[in-house]
């Protein structure tokens, strides 16, 4: 057992840890709202005490726990320009389904609690903003048709994930590759290889 | 004043609308989690007594008002096949917008209320068939291309709407008309005119 941990007390890197999982798990579940001081302490294992020291407050926690969470994108793999634009939608996407939830996204739909939605939207806005990079590349590179609708593809991506969870309640685990083959003959007036 | 008004009291009529919109504003602004009986009853200025003897419970009232409120999709208009998806489109998005609103939306997706999501979708799905039939129409008669994803398309169509959403927070006035250009463009291989 490492020097520093005393007898049964978790290390500080492990409650920032399970503060953080605490947190995402309860909005996931139940949206921001569900994500109070005192749940997140009990669901993390930890002291209020221990909680209020490293976030003030509930909106300080939340913001970095999503700040966290979504993190900035990586560079995208080598490929061609459907490998990259699969990438940065399976990243978008990731975000709303893994670190969101349903609850948090409808969170953001609701505006149920301003600062998280505000949150939220700096925090998916690098993703966003790196889709939007790459497809104007694109245009710009000929590979996909000069009057593209950059910005209304983008959101057409974006909001293709929650269709899903309308019209199914679940996103299938083919829907990704079947809305790519859509987007790309909007996008290149060509239908997929 | 007709006779079978007595002084100050509405109409059966009226009743039953102040309660289907009362349950409606209330839905739209915080979900059908806020339309209890007492806050609709308060809301419509009835009594608890009027509002149970119409409708036994909450899921009952909410199953009546939503399948009034989304009621059935008249026929297309007469036009070309655009105009007819255009039409189809606005019809669903109305339903999203001004019947269920972000409050109604984002209880479908976090599935808050079973009961809800399911009438919800009941009431969806003769708009989501409408759109899906004209789309398979065009398909058979060669207007759109022969190996589109028609459900695929149907589901990015309803997602577009809540992409607005997500990420700007409301669905701009010429976001219909540009996911359409898209759209077409996705469903026929060739750029708008």
């Amino acid at each position: 057992m490492p020097a520093e941990s005393g007898r049964g007390r978790p290390r500080r890197a492990s409650i920032d840890a399970a503060i953080r999982e605490a947190t995402l798990t309860l909005v996931r579940e139940g949206g921001p709202a569900a994500a109070t001081m005192e749940a997140v302490a009990t669901r993390a294992g930890v002291a209020k005490t221990t909680l209020y020291r490293r976030h003030p407050d509930r909106s300080a926690l939340l913001e970095a726990v999503l700040a966290h969470a979504i993190g900035s994108p990586t560079q995208p793999p080598d490929g061609d320009v459907r490998t990259k634009i699969r990438w940065a939608l399976g990243e978008a996407w990731r975000q709303m389904g893994d670190v969101l939830g349903t609850g948090g996204l409808s969170a953001v739909i609701a505006d149920s609690d301003p600062t998280f939605t505000a949150a939220f939207r700096r925090t998916l806005a690098p993703y966003d903003a790196a889709l939007a990079a790459l497809i104007e590349q694109d245009v710009a590179d000929g590979a996909l048709r000069p009057d593209l609708d950059a910005d209304g593809a983008v959101t057409l991506f974006i909001g293709a994930y929650v269709g899903g969870l309308i019209r199914h309640g679940d996103v299938a685990h083919d829907w990704l590759e079947r809305c790519l083959d859509l987007m790309w003959v909007a996008m290149t007036g060509q239908a997929a290889d």
